[in-house]
């Protein structure tokens, strides 16, 4: 299906020359309920589905009680109701124009946790049907959305069927991932036909941040309230790089590039350097692994700025910068995590980062990335 | 049982003054053989065990092959034969001479895994065996030792007991405890008994890194490979302090000081802003918590040296020093780990650190924390 949307309403097309402009890695359109999938899912599952009055995939609620309205910003609801994010006219309102979007990089809100169902055959239809969703509903309003592959990875065959099937989309640039896997680690041979189809399709792989349970399990302690359950949530992303490395991910697909958002970022300088001194030491162990692990990092690996870390003390904010500067200024993406309540306003986040630096994370980074248009040299403006 | 050496033969009056003395906060004794252990163990205990053919404390075994010699470095069997520093007179020749120790803080190999045990009246029973072993075969071998109160953490209560018994030996400076815990986190409050006992009998609490197994939980991504493992270490201690803090334990226990060892500490930065950010943001979940978490590492939180990290490039190596800034140059320990196969040299592994800050990891900081003498002025000298 066509949009309808002519070029010159697009976000990409309106961006101010005067403002730094964002490319977001990090939003979450949700159907306005679960029943908009239904026209993609076969009678089969629909009728499953529908039946057993699923839920829908919103993670955490059965676990922990958490934050107000679920996690979603209060005022992220459209004025006709739905879900948070269920709106493309009410998001470009309210968050595109407001601070100059040149794209808004799409992963349908919480679809990660089809990952950890034991339900395999359930998981690998819903996502299907969120891709074809996500297509109809969003990625045609508008032209300078790009989407994500919504996979389910606990079968990884079908996971590259599916990528294959709808990844040569043009506005398709990458696979999105949870950081936790349903198995083992991600470095774990299980998951190569995933990096496989990621590489021939040219897409990234973005991993984003989830929640224990299922077949998720959690870190060495399940912490017992919601600050520290945040704070172990870079735990997870640590392990899983450390997998990727240690399994040699990288050295067998050497075109893959990842992206990691919501999980921080200021944890890598200690984990690039621990793993260098692990595999000086233990190198016979893993003899595949050829290239320096802190060189892999930088070699294929980016980061979201989600949750940005915000020392207590004002004398401690020089160490930000510091920490930036150790895993590189050009490996940061801007992440706005709408329409949760974590958002982080592009121009507050940043504000006291050096004018160059806010640039690359802002938008340059990304899109080099993605292979974005400049939006400082659209033609459209 | 009194000592029978004189006052002249312990290390240190032996400190060389034209050379940086060494606190080495992680050395771990062994018994010749876990017989050794047997007079201290009541009939009972003594005839199960040698029943059963208890093969000791030792971890990793069952779980994966890891480097030679069971991770003890090949040249610390004594002469006489036995098991890695077994032998006091060995241990100081090897160690203490040879690079200026003032001090050795002693905790006995491995039994921080007797707390993954569901056996916990055999673990209870071992450990008060090895508290009896390691006074008569050590700390009253020479006065320049410092002792663990070892104990069996998945009995808070008993636990709280043998502290009490054997706590008030002068020489005995901590209370040795796992990074890893039996039961939830070590901010549980099942554990309130373990950090009374502790505060009643001036002790700090040291944590040491061990394996999963038993009672004790892996990360979210159980590592395939040793130095996937070995990097992976370091998490525990993160989700263990984020959980002490979340949990409320400083709050309560204004007197306690922590020591966390042999999981490295470069992680401190991230771990600290992390905590803030999400403390700010969502504090009215943890009412309990007052002081901002950062804060609270500050003042009771202090760190092991090993594994020091090593950058891969030469220009990556100002960040070590960057690192140490951020988390202070008072908060650092020097630990060599000997036994074991990892063992840092002292003057080798912090050769690119400025002097005073050398000087302040090597004895400063553990000279303060633990209330021993300064080595630099010593009578004995």
């Amino acid at each position: 299906m066509m949009s309808t949307i002519s070029v010159k309403s697009n976000a990409q097309a309106a961006v101010k020359k005067n403002v730094i402009p964002v490319i977001d890695c990090d939003v979450h359109p949700n159907p306005r309920s679960y029943e908009d999938l239904n026209p993609y899912l076969s009678d089969y599952w629909r009728d499953f589905l529908t039946d057993c009055k699923w839920k829908g995939v919103f993670p955490g609620i059965p676990i922990m009680a958490i934050v107000a309205n679920a996690g979603h910003r209060m005022d992220s609801i459209p004025p006709e109701g739905g879900l948070g994010c269920s709106s493309v006219s009410f998001f470009k309102e309210q968050v595109t124009d407001r601070y100059n979007y040149a794209n808004a990089i799409l992963f349908p809100d919480s679809t990660f946790m089809l990952s950890a169902s034991p339900q395999h055959e359930m998981a690998t239809a819903v996502a299907s049907a969120y891709n074809d969703w996500q297509i109809e509903h969003w990625l045609s309003k508008d032209s300078s959305f790009r989407g994500s592959v919504v996979i389910a990875s606990q079968d990884p065959v079908e996971a590259a069927r599916e990528i294959d099937r709808v990844g040569s989309h043009p506005q398709m640039v990458q696979v999105g991932l949870s950081i936790h896997s349903p198995y083992g680690g991600w470095g774990d041979k299980r998951y190569h036909p995933i990096w496989e189809a990621a590489v021939r399709n040219g897409l990234v792989c973005t991993f984003h941040v989830s929640v224990p349970g299922g077949l998720f399990r959690p870190g060495p302690v399940l912490g017992n309230y919601y600050p520290e359950g945040q704070t172990n949530n870079g735990l997870t992303y640590q392990a899983q790089i450390n997998s990727i490395i240690f399994g040699g991910v990288l050295e067998k697909y050497q075109e893959l590039r990842m992206v990691f958002v919501e999980g921080g970022f200021a944890w890598l300088p200690n984990l690039m350097y621990t793993m260098d001194t692990h595999w000086r030491n233990l190198r016979r162990e893993v003899p595949w692994v050829k290239r320096p692990p802190s060189q892999q990092v930088r070699e294929h690996m980016w980061f979201g700025t989600q949750p940005f870390i915000e020392p207590e003390r004002h004398e401690d904010e020089e160490h930000v910068l510091q920490i930036i500067k150790m895993i590189g200024t050009n490996k940061i993406l801007f992440a706005s995590d709408y329409p949760h309540w974590e958002f982080d306003a592009p121009h507050v986040a940043l504000a006291k980062l050096p004018k160059d630096i806010r640039e690359q994370i802002l938008y340059k980074n990304a899109m080099e990335l993605f292979g974005l248009p400049d939006p400082m040299k659209s033609e459209n403006n």
